[in-house]
């Protein structure tokens, strides 16, 4: 019932923990081991799409395959960015939460139209 | 209400499809462009931990403002692999939830631990 | 004189080491501290590349002053990787030159051309 | 004789232009291309570091292979970073030379020793 309203970064968390624990890793898991994991997957995600120059929107003619591929990729860079996180002692749903109103305040929605300053070119 | 369960990844998505489109922005947020941003921002997370040697867990000693700083890099990287994933047409939750079952399958509780080989050392 | 032939990696190596000598900065040089400057560089340098869309070849139409910034952000990644080199033993020149022979080994020039696989697609 | 006195970037460089154009890959070596591959790689070299802790210099301890697998993936981000200056008009060597006296100016030798103030922790 409650993955109706979709996963939570919390459930993920927690699932991260119990992993972990199962498997008696906490003992590797330091935030810096697992910001070199991150980074290990973010190589991984950039390599899906390295030789391919500019992908549009929605990846039409992409493979079912690659598209599962793309989404464990996109599932491993979050899930570790999940567990450093709460090795860390962040809570990143609600780090995440003020970072957008922060971002929500640095442009301001009518500023930013049609804004091509380099500042404002899409970024946080 | 809702939050009280916890941050959703379906909410940040549709929070930063709506940001991004108050701002005409979703002409930046191609899937290469939005994947450079997101390196970006694992580069600017590393920057906090780089020249610290190891950091315990729940980073003792740490002040609150770098602990602040921490979870808005965190953030950022959260923010654009939701939009990332939203542009690639994956579902971000649902992907790593399939992911979580993969890794469960691929390192069974009980042969892992006190496993030191190089594949199960904590990853993924 | 020597310069006229080009830089040497030997000769960024002991720029490097002078300079972190000079500087009381052996202490900070570790490899993994030295890994993560090196993530932070080249987050640094996917900024310059993130809201751009396709760049051609030769960059034209980017002002001399960004140029000269690509130039510094280039230049940062490689002096970590020449120091990371350093202080793990790793002879950067040799080892690269080792390298391209085993990648003429795996990628035989006539078997290569005109082939797409992603194995192939520019890769080594 | 010439590589007695070690290995030039620009020879590295011309091997790369030699490499790509025997195989048809110039099509594929577009700046961004480039610059993904290079973030691949830098995943690579992570991972060999990711579940270690802290790693003192010389890598004591570490299996010759493992050292050939290191000095391997070092290649790899050095070559692409050539291959990336190259195709984006940049002499890489020129600009590291240019790049170690902006920081020999920004990081007086005197001033810093020391000094463990952020700015000056080790850091480009």
């Amino acid at each position: 019932m409650a993955e109706e309203q979709g996963v939570t970064l919390e459930s993920l968390r927690k699932k991260m923990a119990d992993f972990a624990r199962e498997r008696d890793w906490d003992q590797f898991h330091s935030p810096r081991n697992l910001l070199l994991a991150l980074v290990g997957e973010v190589g991984e995600l950039s390599e899906i799409f390295q030789w391919r120059g500019e992908v549009p929107k929605g990846l039409p003619g992409w493979k079912e395959e690659e598209k599962e591929h793309l989404g464990e990729e996109l599932s491993d860079v979050l899930l570790y960015l999940v567990r450093l996180s709460d090795m860390c002692g962040v809570d990143l749903g609600k780090a995440a939460l003020r970072k957008l109103e922060l971002n929500a305040v640095k442009y301001p929605a009518n500023h930013c139209k049609d804004s091509h300053s380099g500042a404002s070119q899409g970024g946080l």
